[in-house]
């Protein structure tokens, strides 16, 4: 195997030597910036000394290279001297030479096709495809296996074969498959081809009916020789959250938890990943190395399941009359007591970043809007370092009038989020596959239409005392439940009612803030719910107060002063006209997809992960 | 006219007076947070002295309806003495007084209607209707007219009569008809009417072939009785910017230009507005009462069309594959030059507010996503004081893979802007109608279908050379145009070419980013676009490079340091695979808005407008 290949690829009998040939160099060699420079920063003094043998290397590569280049154009010239001469220089090499050429010429007709369009129509005609090396391995001399990513898993395999001396069309040389068989995995390439049925199905590679007779071989951007998390890394499961996760004993031993149990089924069936003893890597490795964490199938399949639960809540509620609304990030003042606030200078005065759109989905709807939902970020200055918690995550609001009930309110979020877990058990059937390879779940259980489980906190409560663990016989009726009661009492109901997914309505008046609504027949507890899933928390909501004086008197049974900064604009508000009743909820995005695929974090199901202890990239 | 009444509401000649008679006080008065507490902030000192005099004419008023119910109940249980006893005790009042009483009682069958939905199976049934008193009048002591607003400006015609002696169901008593004529308008109000066809059109209601004959009238949230804002004057145009203007004389001339020319017709047909001489407001007053600007018909067509933009952008995105992602708001370095950026402090450390998701949809791209696109919040530390500029705005950005052109990010770019623009004219109708009528616009002229116009920067100021005003007859290829010259050269493209919408392409190198591709053609210029909405920038975007390479010496002549902090992370992405050519393009959703609807600010187009001046609410 070389040593210029990724460790962990599948070992290659025929890879070239890293020096290029002649002919190869014939075209111009990536750039120097392209190597070596991916790996992770904890190995820094290992890395500092291999970039100067790099350098080294590199130098020693660049003399050989213009040496030979030389040689070659002697022999194209004299047309004689043992080396063979390359027609096919047309035919590959890096873009870049191709520029001050006229640029490539690609075979009238070989349009682009993207991989999940390949079909019948194609056979035997020549394409276009625009994608990565994934992998490729020489077989002699005269001919060399390269298999193509193209999107998330789209993987065909492409072959090329050094031609006839006497083809006069399409010529592929041995230089030029010496060098597209020793290029950089993870390289952007573009390919002509001819498409072929694949003589049997080609078990390595998501199109496996049809291989690529590759005639055209460019590559557009050169990846480093090494990289510094390879795909196959990249697509196993993070096995260390330390980096994020910090000193916290509580969130190591919940991170060691989840990797331990839930990832010990491994991995299945990915190509990628097809040899058991690639090492997964830490997820300080990934988010160093974010270009390859975001090429893993397993990222962009949980990248997939985010992007259509936000499209599944946006179109329940739009069909039900709710509109878009952007709350503001910037506030003039801590609202909603003052604790973990980012606060900034703002113009010479201080200003703080919104921690919900919860005041200014009640002005929308104080301001005639019936129904509104807004998509957004929340910030917390919360320095808690555990698998569930981020500094600023993706919130999915809604606010509505509330007619008769605020149960009206209750049963709009539960809808929404039956629509978004049974739309993605529909929509997204493959790549829930695909994560579940790399994480392993069960299927997230639902209720039955008509059997929806809806507990008051109270008989939660009783559930635990009677169904739970030891340790939570004496639980209480008027305290909050902490995160293992919450999960104990999740297991409870799915034993009890065979679903993952349920309601806790009638919360305790001391565990909810001063704007909710009290029940009027029993100021003891709150018209407010929390949604479960997987017995964790994802949704927190309730009816408002939408009183003034009724709010102020409940901010000073909060110890609330209604006349601070922040508090008083919002109390002022509903003196400014008759406000409806209202309520809602809000849903944490990162939370849904991250629970509903079971991954050991929600900062897998973050785009870009923000923690205590992380704001790169 | 009463005094309690809003002063600019039409006058009603038998507006009761306003102490309570006794049967009215049998229903509990409105809190005392209700009551006015409405206006803006400018006027303080008088308001204060307004607060005592109302304080203790409220005292004195709960003192007289503790007399007036006593007497009542009084005459009630003794069944004689002069006093007519109201029998209608049970139809209305504050709801509040019935919480104690087991809630509310209506009709069975009675179901809740929204105006938008009330049709001819509705005659002659009984219906509730939730929604504002936008007026009343008494007329004579047995009658009285409600207009009652459900959304938006869909309005109808309510009447309340009193009830011959005799009447066993649905009694309204003269009391019941005294008290309800004498609420404040824009309270909340859930009522029980027969629904009957109108015996000739309403005009002064949307709704009006029906009228609503009342017989349960109840106050859900009572608002104060002096409005700080009346939904008359919300519904004027905003007749001055000064509150977030400041003192900066070009944005002052800018509004007052704005505010002179393009407001000078008026207001035509909208109802809240009848009266010719109702006082429009500064905008400082709006966002003060901002209950009462979102309630206003302008503002809420406004916010639809607004949604409807982000709609649309999305459709089409989401219909060619692009997928939506969000882009981090805390960032670690002040990328992008460092200008203009907020600051914060993160657990310690310095942080920073995204100015725009550059890098994050480039890093996308990276990540093997082939379109992206996201729609959030960008923040800009600017202390520009203009009708164009905000501190926080939202974003629509997209990027894309690059096959063979950055021409098609340009016309997949100038596709999703028709699409916008051609979806708004057909889906938007009436609410382009109802802004139109208190902010005057011509129709949005768009390029037909083929004909769209895409000129380079050269063509551009070459038009304005030869066309434009005097002052531009020397305007140079490769210096930046000002806005000054870009609305000129707006003007030139309508002429010529009928179309308010028109691309320029190929800007200058010098005037664009360092991230931005320059044609490998002529390095003079880049492979970059801005576009244009009646002479005013709404996107700017372009290819951006893709190289590590070529972005560290592009850094470098624009005399940035790629190895400074936020660069050096950015650069070496590029580094970690090999990244195809991609580009795309960020469209400010306010402007957009803004200029199609000809708005006089961006800020109307906002939700919550932030500007150097304002952070409330």
């Amino acid at each position: 195997m070389s040593a210029q290949q990724p460790t962990d690829a599948p070992a290659a009998e025929a890879t070239p030597a890293a020096a290029p040939t002649a002919a190869a160099a014939a075209a111009p060699a990536a750039e120097g910036g392209e190597v070596g420079e991916g790996e992770g920063p904890s190995k820094k003094a290992a890395k500092k000394a291999e970039a100067k043998a790099k350098k080294e290397a590199l130098k020693a590569q660049r003399a050989a290279e213009r040496a030979a280049a030389e040689a070659a154009a002697k022999a194209a010239g004299g047309g004689a001297g043992g080396e063979e001469v390359d027609l096919a220089t047309e035919n590959y090499g890096d873009v870049a030479a191709f520029a001050t050429k006229g640029g490539l010429r690609f075979t009238d007709g070989a349009a682009p096709v993207a991989l999940p369009q390949l079909g019948e129509e194609h056979v035997d005609k020549a394409v276009r495809l625009y994608g990565w090396i994934q992998n490729s391995r020489m077989q002699g001399a005269k001919m060399c296996f390269v298999e193509l990513r193209e999107q998330q898993d789209w993987t065909i395999q492409g072959v090329l074969a050094a031609t006839k001396p006497d083809t006069k069309e399409n010529i592929v040389s041995r230089a030029m498959v010496k060098w597209a068989g020793s290029r950089s995995f993870e390289s952007c390439v573009v390919v002509e081809a001819l498409v072929r049925r694949a003589p049997e199905p080609i078990k390595s590679c998501k199109v496996s009916g049809y291989e690529l007779h590759i005639t055209k071989f460019f590559v557009v951007a050169a990846a480093p020789q090494t990289l510094g998390l390879t795909l196959a890394s990249a697509n196993k499961a993070v096995n260390n959250f330390d980096d994020t996760a910090g000193g916290e004993a509580e969130a190591a031993a919940e991170a060691a938890e989840a990797s331990a149990d839930k990832v010990a089924e491994g991995v299945k069936n990915l190509d990628v990943s097809a040899e058991s003893t690639i090492a997964g890597a830490a997820l300080g490795t990934h988010l160093d190395n974010i270009v390859m964490h975001k090429r893993a199938p397993v990222q962009q399949a949980i990248a997939n399941v985010r992007y259509e639960t936000e499209k599944l809540f946006r179109e329940y509620l739009d069909a039900r009359g709710f509109k878009g609304f952007q709350a503001p990030g910037l506030i003039d003042a801590a609202s909603e007591g003052g604790a973990n606030v980012f606060q900034l200078t703002y113009f010479g005065k201080p200003a703080f970043l919104a921690q919900s759109p919860q005041f200014y989905k009640q002005y929308e709807i104080a301001g005639g809007r019936k129904r509104v939902f807004c998509v957004g970020p929340v910030y917390r200055a919360e320095n808690s370092n555990t698998p569930r918690h981020m500094t600023e995550f993706t919130g999915l609001d809604m606010e509505m009038e509330i007619q008769e009930s605020y149960h009206e309110v209750l049963h709009m979020l539960e809808g929404v989020l039956l629509h978004i877990f049974r739309g993605l058990k529909e929509r997204c059937v493959e790549d829930i596959e695909t994560v579940r390879a790399v994480y392993p779940s069960t299927d997230f259980l639902l209720p039955e239409p008509g059997k929806e489980v809806r507990l008051t906190f109270a008989e939660g409560q009783q559930l635990l005392r009677e169904h739970g663990p030891a340790e939570f016989r004496n639980v209480t009726d008027d305290e909050d439940m902490s995160t293992p009661q919450e999960k104990a009492l999740g297991e409870v109901v799915r034993q009890k009612y065979n679903t993952e997914f349920y309601v806790l309505d009638k919360f305790p008046e001391s565990a909810r803030p001063f704007y909710t609504m009290e029940d009027p027949t029993n100021s003891e507890v709150c018209n407010a719910y929390d949604f479960f899933m997987r017995g964790q928390e994802i949704l927190s909501g309730g009816q408002r107060i939408h009183e003034a004086g009724l709010l102020e008197e409940r901010m000073r049974r909060k110890g609330l002063d209604p006349k601070s900064e922040g508090l008083k604009e919002y109390v002022d508000v509903f003196r400014q006209a008759g406000v409806p009743p209202h309520g809602g909820g809000g849903i944490g995005l990162d939370r849904v997809v991250a629970f509903f695929l079971n991954l050991p974090s929600v900062q897998l199901a973050a785009y870009y992960p923000r923690t205590p202890k992380r704001l790169l990239p």
